[in-house]
């Protein structure tokens, strides 16, 4: 018999080291699944190719646009359609789950120094 | 100001009045995320197109393969791979998150009586 393992999000994000920098934890066809821990702000930036899809594990997540904002709690996700500028910002730690296609980077097209390696895995 | 408002997993899934029946809660690109409360045995099926993912939000899901299964608690997830005949199983009733192409039967070829309407939002 083959042994199969599920992916834990508690045990994988406990394994990251540094805050804003998304690890890739699993994979559905060319989608990417990725634990990420945030606190603070980040910087305005769009994904022009695609939706991108959050799911927060923990903590109090607050996406800004240049219209309003959502709240996103634990238990709950929101996805920011493709193109609409945003902006996360945390005031105590949250842990997220992104999900998106694979190459899409963390900044988007904005670039700059914010930006994180992209495909690595947890 | 325009007023966004997250999904919340719980509220979504105290919604669902019937088992093993998926029901679209969210959209990314060509994708959705359905929830879906289950319990007991389900039937051998595949999707030979597409991967699919299993996030589990309460409970403890058994997904049996042809050589193995995988256990998946609460806080964890699995991708099924693509082709790859599965069989579901909760003693309990499991609440799960499910995403996958729009589109994807949740029996996938194999047909018959479990087969539940596609794409119903919730």
């Amino acid at each position: 018999m083959t042994s199969y393992h599920s992916i834990n999000f508690a045990q994988k994000i406990s394994k990251l080291d540094e805050l804003w920098s998304p690890r890739v934890i699993s994979e559905m066809n060319e989608y990417q699944f990725k634990a990420v821990r945030i606190q603070g702000d980040f910087i305005w930036h769009d994904h022009p190719e695609t939706d991108e899809a959050f799911i927060v594990l923990q903590g109090r997540l607050r996406i800004d646009f240049r219209d309003g904002a959502v709240l996103i709690e634990a238990g709950e996700m929101f996805v920011v359609p493709k193109g609409v500028e945003h902006k996360p910002f945390a005031e105590e730690e949250v842990h997220l789950l992104l999900i998106e296609p694979r190459g899409t980077l963390n900044t988007g097209h904005a670039g700059g120094s914010r930006t994180k390696p992209n495909d690595l895995w947890l």
